[in-house]
């Protein structure tokens, strides 16, 4: 950590920073350039990080940067190698490009399952679609609740594909972890610290997304709160951040999968439907998250796009998802991976 | 609403789309022109906001644009007059402008009841300071808990300063209600929807802050959960968005405050401490705020901001929230209010 | 052109703008909503542009939609097929995926030659180099100027290479005219449109790279303003917007590149050195845009990175050059173009 | 200049930077940490920012993080107290709040001469007024040109408003200075810097926008490359960046004037029409950034804003602008300061 001091700090300001650094078993290196003293702070990360903004907001000191990453279970320092997350018999973060598909929200029995069945068909890994449905507004369709966890744990039995699906507080996790085999945990929640806590403390997997106003430093540290609970069962996923340009509803970062995983081990999708919110470019960009190297793909099918009570704009028809499906198969081979 | 068809639709998907919106009990014009075909449709908004994404999805069909706005019950055209909400012996809506000021965070008994002494001799009319603290870091220090609602409780009988602090989830919302004032709902939890319909079913005062990557009408839908749920003592808080400056952790968007104004009954007040993260910047931002005709500050005071458990660097101490207050009393009166 | 009028707006509001639509030869369509009149506008979209701002500052009315796009020259709808821009023997918007390659500036003669043999060894098409630099600080290194187009025009002699460089003035553009076989505009003057017409009075072929603060619909009317002046051979760049991160320069919009594909029919390529600013992120974001169907790449290449005047975290050594052109290659393949 | 290595570096790697450093005449100081070393550059400033970028692109280097701003002539260490401005017998960068009012675009004699008598009555101290347009589409109305500024400079010789007015290449900055008072560089021509070197040896004074995509340092930069030619008689305006949200046109920073007056001498003013395109915001904004401490304004004043040639929505009526400036008149002296 190093801070840098104002060109018209005293030196009673510049001792008082060493005295509260040494207080706090720390020690200090001094460097007195031609305008600024600049003083490097070394020793234990987690001290350094509890006195950052104490120093920050002392007289004299003109600002602080960190050396470190603030995240530590979730980096690459702390584990080398890539985490593999078991989900069913689906593993992320191997060789192979996990796919998983189904509808936004499960509107019905004869929805679901038709669906699960042509994405398992079209090569899907696994299914996901919504119970409990996070809404912009209070009087859009809000999901089906139980009744559609059941819907998706038959559609499960029927096609052996696991099933991911939204939770958004500590009753519904319990609820959902009863029917499903991941929890997602949505952009909408990814700050909501109960939540990740609870999330940590279940076991589950965890497909957590990040927020669309979130850094990437913020989705590490959401990511941060489920593991130091003892959950190491994380997937990550790329879902759209806010940008200025009303073509797209969200703009897909796709540069965040090589960062995250250059920054972490943890396994990294990409939501190419929410990201973009127009099915016309779930095609391009589900192949470019694959070409990018994204360990997987989460994408919206549904029976009747144009009949869907959310999102129909992004969902894909059956057969435009099965072209898809061919389509990545190739440049995943083209990679040195595979669907 | 108005559907515009892609300048290559057929016939068929012209009254294709026809049906659909007569079958729903709605209306449509249809509007030849040059180059592409214009329905417009009128009738019931809710069902035409149901039908709005599906029709988007549908065949020949190249966007949707709504006319109308999403909200209702938020909105000045359910009602045109100002919203008064009323917490304590405080009112936010009128001519006043309501200054909340306390600590970050809850750390001590001392801070606490030394800090609410101090805003109270300045001027404030409300006391701040978290208990349960949303922190991005796993690693940073949490909050005091029900200990720090005690305390503010406490602070609230010794100045008679009504009290405002956050809850997370249910089970903290339920604890903050037998302690402070007004609850406050977050920025990381202004689309946690389960904790929306919470707060609109407790009936105690909220103030709701708007994601630092909501939109406008985000953070107005998000109002319009705990509204349906019956409770309309509902505060907006413009607390800074993401911007792509680094010299202010966010971009506090002042014409956030005439725009919600002008969109919604609901009073509207401003965070320039959290908004712009240094303290030099709160004293021209909350009276460029108080200029911009908001209803209300908050603003984060420190016995001692260089000794602060989170957020030292934007709180300010006790002698530069008085100079404040003196300057935005000036400023209120320039434009017909007090403080 | 639908224009929206306010809830309260009077009878006499409402007659007025029509009375402005028929003066101006157009023809309203008035429909009465629930609480709003709605009226659409037909007629000669030229005509209705330039009455467009004047009805939205009229007296009763709430907001003007417009209906068709702004741009014309450069839309699908003018010209349905896939323009070809050549340059020497190169092809763009084809099923060629161009590869420009160099260093970001010509820094000797040594430099560019040397780049210029190894890049044509391992596969690009076309050389890159900067002999006029903009730069944000008036510090950094500036360019060779003359000389460096010279050395430019060298390099295209020994390889056959075509070469792209940037002007950014009068001046400038018939200096470069003379050496380059393609001109660049960059992003610091997407919307110079004194440049922007000198530039298309000038029948040179254009890249006209987008403003990282640019919304597409900008950058399309950007290049609207060359192709109004009678020069069709423009090939679109994405190169990076502004984003809220700091773990890359800017945030690469690759969605960007089939939205442009689907409403213009100008070639499109992306600069994933300047999108990203990092080496490191270059092979998986030129991987990506190829996959996403971008017509070209513009990289950066270096003989030293580390002892680069300009930009040197973002540009490639000879060895991770090649390495990529067989990386894209593959991808080409797997979405059936070539390299 | 702080050089972060990788936890991975190797001594040969450490020993080469140090080396680089020295090489170039400036001194390393060598701290190692418990996973990383650090390495502080000691020494000429303009020297280290040349070596920055090639230390960051050096093998096993992770970041370079540079302590020092990259500005000088601007910063506030090169001069701490503020520069006047003067322009005829205005003078900014005083306690006066000087207001600039004007039609967007001057669009005939009558238009122009109607406007600034209105303005001067209701107390503006200079006359704005675009006689060269830069308009996003080719087709909008582009100006008078020479016409224009005729006009201009007899509204001048009427009311005795000194004129800014905006000169986009090197051919108008020679016909502008002929006619105007104060060349405006606009806010897409912000990083033109063949333009800004040519306002830098005008020794006229320079109002100078901000580019809606520009960071706040690369406004300082740019300014720095006027005053590195010899012209310190620069003005800086905020006048609106990219937002996400769709209400405004842009989101005004105000928080930009007390940062840009903390870190430079030279006065800030700030639009608010073009800032938000909304004249029902531009009361409230003129307000808030008198508060914030802006040196001044520019407000777009039309006789008949429903009949304008451009920006219309959000252009003030007469009316409008004698209100604006009475309320902040009163604005003003809360402040202790005057219009």
């Amino acid at each position: 950590m190093i801070v840098v001091m104002e060109p018209s700090a005293t030196k009673d300001q510049i001792e008082a920073i060493i005295r509260r650094v040494q207080e706090a078993g720390l020690s200090a290196h001094v460097s007195e350039g031609v305008t600024r003293t600049v003083i490097g702070i070394v020793g234990d990360s987690h001290t350094k990080e509890l006195l950052r903004q104490s120093l920050e907001a002392s007289p004299g000191v003109e600002k602080v940067v960190p050396i470190l990453q603030p995240f530590k279970l979730v980096s690459r320092e702390f584990r080398s190698e890539k985490t593999v997350v078991q989900v069913g018999n689906v593993r992320f973060g191997t060789d192979q490009i996990v796919v998983i598909a189904g509808p936004c929200a499960v509107e019905s029995r004869e929805q679901v399952l038709a669906t699960a069945k042509a994405v398992k068909a079209s090569g899907a890994s696994m299914l996901r679609g919504g119970a409990f449905k996070p809404r912009t507004s209070p009087y859009s369709f809000q999901g089906l609740e139980e009744e559609g966890l059941k819907y998706l744990a038959e559609a499960r039995e029927m096609t052996g594909l696991p099933v991911v699906t939204e939770a958004m507080d500590a009753r519904q996790l319990e609820l959902v972890i009863q029917y499903a085999d991941m929890i997602q945990i949505g952009a909408r929640n990814m700050q909501n610290y109960t939540l990740l806590r609870d999330a940590g403390r279940s076991r589950h997997p965890i497909l957590l997304k990040r927020g669309p106003g979130a850094t990437i430093q913020e989705l590490l540290l959401a990511a941060e709160y489920i593991l130091s609970e003892g959950n190491y069962q994380v997937v990550l996923c790329e879902r759209g951040i806010r940008g200025f340009d009303n073509y797209t509803r969200y703009t897909l970062d796709l540069s965040a999968v090589p960062v995250l995983q250059q920054l972490s081990h943890l396994p990294v999708i990409v939501d190419p439907s929410q990201g973009t919110g127009r099915w016309k470019l779930v095609g391009p960009m589900s192949r470019a998250a694959v070409a990018a190297g994204a360990d997987g793909l989460i994408i919206e099918v549904h029976p009747e796009p144009d009949r869907a009570l959310s999102d129909g704009p992004q969902q894909l028809t059956f057969e435009n998802f099965d072209r898809l499906m061919r389509e990545i198969r190739l440049v995943a081979e083209a990679i040195g991976r595979y669907v």
